[in-house]
């Protein structure tokens, strides 16, 4: 007996949980046509070239084909609906005020931060670093910090260092760059790294010191700049020396009990199938809801993931400047798409077709669910901090899909807890964050055991709801912040490198 | 007593080779008016407003205001002369011939590789991944196979994990994708990786397996998908395990004598300085008029260092259809830094600038220097692999002049060996081939004694001369290509991240 899943009342589709046979019945009289891979959409009823194909209760495009009850309907089967006119979208849709539950924790242990509404969730020294050409060097000196000096400092969770691509031959005067230049300036200030400072520069790089630095912070207690340092050993000494002075600083911070508005986290997929909109993406949105009935704030991120259903997104805005800041990003991004000659259909990926998601519509509505159901309060840019906004709740983050320039926008943003769905599987993880990982699928939690944290597929195999899955994560989400709990990516240190969204040329 | 520097007869300006304070005589009868920092350009007599500033025996541009004979002339007093018609470039400019000079290595100690003309420089595992997701699980399968594997296998040099931030988030089918595609593809048949072909995939990224691979060699011989691998323990075990089976057929690898001709090497600069163009680059050209005399391959790069100077590049070309080809990559590159809105007048960088560097016409002609004299006889696009164009001698590759994004695509184009000449000083290394650092000052080898293995600064202080410097180099390529010197980079395995060039836009 095959499970098939309708998501809403008006859908006039299903998807069934199994790779369902031919002649599999699907709904009253309607039997599979053809073998129909899992995941995938079956019509449920006689459908004409034209006609919409209904699931989330939204259209994700007209057909270009009849399709009888029972058949399969594929990524080549549909024309994306008409595009909503960005200036012209609804905002302020009421949303139903429910209370955070009694029973589940409203509080959690972190890292106060002087000055900060949001406090860490680890206790990370955080190396910065100007420039790709210092990499070489802080990999050295980080193998011999964390060989020599972590092991002294228990109360420090880990060193890491922020190597990313940017820094010189760059576009640094285009009006982009303020995109990279602000991500890594308000990187090396995420609650994590405990507001300790530490810049490593070269000297002649094009992101000068006062880019990323206040005055008061761009001093020698603070920053190296190698052109300045004896030779190679001397670098490593150096760093070696500034780095146990800082780890001695946050060896002394500890623990305290905040109420959970002091938490923000991000909310990701990656790797999405189309169980994705269905189990771990609602179950998320569940847990982001209980998170924000408690006073957090949620990022939740991806422009090229929810462009094409963005009116659910505007109208979900507290305010008319809201949505207005929102169609502006949509704009640029638009135009950035277009003028390096992008082919958006390029999204969904192979992997997302495969398995069963037709096109970006589809992908959106499964996306949008992670953000649950409660008022949007905020649009960061790019990189921008959470902290300047002085709002709490949910927020839409302007970001890329792409999983690991995404992540480091949001980390730049000031998220310090990662929560990240899959379904076809990316073992994801961050070093100065710990990431919770959820399958979409019982399948990739069986393959994948010590790498997901928490299996959602049991929602589709019926043996949970959204709303059971979802706490269980929010429970997890407290746990980890209060570091009672280490998820797979955490205890492994599976650690993937940070990208820098850099929208200019490279020179 | 300072050192003063004039390059070239009809030059009109000269350098300090030291900081030279006011009324130092820096000709007969012409005194400097203020103090003047190293490496900074001199009046050598009255210039009005409008007068062309000659430098190199070529025009850097005119002033924008008038300079006393003895006065400073720096980046804010010049404008750019008129660029060149890129349609209209001469091209055939007759060079000396030169005979190879036989006190000279004519061979060096190699890895053949089946099927090429070029041989490798190391004997290094080069496992290559199809997508950022990747990089957390190969991190700590490298660590593994570096502690555990590296030691049983005496003739492999090293193993390197090809990470990098492209393969999925990307515009996959934008006109552009094809130089990340074009890259990747080609930088894991680097000569230096022996023929071994290992990747790395995830299983649902839009760069799909047969982007980077032929058909035959995409099989599981080859290739682990981590999608179809039971967990990260057994994903460890699995990239350990085929490891292991390449590095088996690495040791049994031996270097043989042959010809320079099977030799390719890179020439670049970064954090160049006014030095670098009289000192550590034209050291750098003789070398490479040397190895191209004796037969071998030399790729110079760098577009935003050459493009003011262009003209004097396909001048040199060998055909028209050459310079036709050098055209369209210029005009490429120019509409890339247009679409995004870059200021060509970051370049030259802050550091640059400090050095001494006026402008993007003064970098270039001190850029090109590293080219020689000998004629150019191919234009590789970015990524393009030297093996397929068919030609030896000296070729200038189509890259960025961003110190990684180059590097990265000359290792594939295919250069075993990299020569970096630098003024303000970069601490530049690279996993997959030697780098023999040049500085273009004493100072600065004095001060990076464990960094720079070669001091040009000699050549500013009368202590050698260019061909003699140049020598020196010549017989370093050859005895660091043989196995028998390794550069400190490479000694203390200074490393720095790849960078891939991705023109199109993050999704």
């Amino acid at each position: 007996m095959i499970r098939i899943i309708k998501v809403h009342p008006l859908d006039n589709v299903v998807i069934p949980v199994q790779d369902a046979p031919a002649g599999t019945e699907v709904a009253t009289g309607v039997k599979t046509a053809q073998d129909i891979p899992q995941g995938h959409k079956i019509a449920l009823k006689d459908l004409s070239k034209g006609d919409e194909v209904i699931r989330y209760g939204v259209a994700l495009g007209n057909l270009v084909q009849d399709i009888p009850a029972g058949g399969h309907i594929d990524e080549n089967m549909l024309e994306l609906p008409h595009p909503p006119d960005l200036d012209q979208m609804a905002w302020g849709k009421p949303a139903a005020e429910e209370p955070f539950p009694e029973d589940l924790p409203a509080t959690f242990e972190g890292y106060e931060l002087p000055g900060s509404r949001f406090a860490g969730t680890r206790n990370i020294l955080g190396i910065m670093t100007s420039v790709q050409c210092v990499a070489g060097v802080m990999n050295l000196a980080l193998e011999k910090i964390r060989g020599e000096l972590l092991p002294r400092y228990p109360n420090v969770d880990d060193v890491t260092v922020l190597n990313h691509n940017y820094g010189c031959g760059c576009s640094i005067d285009a009006p982009d760059a303020v995109i990279p230049i602000r991500t890594l300036k308000n990187l090396l200030r995420n609650p994590n790294f405990g507001g300790e400072v530490m810049v490593v520069a070269l000297g002649c790089e094009k992101l000068t010191l006062d880019m990323l630095l206040e005055p008061n912070e761009n001093n020698p207690e603070n920053v190296i700049v190698l052109q300045e340092v004896n030779g190679l050993r001397a670098m490593i000494d150096a760093i070696f020396i500034m780095a146990e002075k800082k780890m001695r600083k946050l060896n002394e911070r500890r623990r305290v009990t905040l109420p959970l508005e002091r938490l923000c986290i991000g909310v990701q997929c990656g790797g999405s199938d189309s169980f994705s909109g269905i189990t771990a993406n609602p179950a998320t949105g569940y847990a982001s809801d209980l998170l924000v009935r408690a006073g957090g704030t949620v990022l939740f991120p991806e422009v090229t993931e929810v462009r094409d259903g963005v009116q659910f997104i505007s109208e979900r805005c507290e305010s008319r400047e809201l949505s207005r800041k929102l169609a502006g990003e949509m704009k640029w991004y638009d135009a950035y798409l277009e003028r390096g000659g992008a082919d958006l259909s390029a999204n969904p990926s192979p992997g997302n077709k495969a398995g069963g998601i037709s096109n970006i519509m589809e992908k959106t509505m499964g996306a949008i669910a992670k953000a649950g159901s409660v008022p949007i309060k905020g649009i960061l840019s790019a990189g921008e901090q959470v902290e300047h906004l002085n709002k709490k709740g949910l927020m839409f983050a302007v970001t890329p899909a792409s999983d690991f320039h995404c992540g480091t926008l949001l980390l730049a943003s000031g998220t310090t807890v990662q929560v990240f769905t899959t379904g076809r599987g990316t073992p994801y993880g961050l070093a100065a964050a710990p990431v919770i990982k959820l399958s979409s699928r019982t399948e990739l939690k069986n393959l994948w055991e010590d790498i997901i944290d928490i299996d959602a597929g049991t929602i589709a195999e019926g043996k949970e709801s959204i709303n059971q899955v979802g706490e269980r994560l929010f429970k997890m989400i407290v746990s980890t912040a209060s570091g009672r709990h280490k998820p797979f990516a955490e205890m492994y240190r599976l650690y993937n490198d940070l990208c820098i969204f850099d929208p200019a040329p490279i020179t």
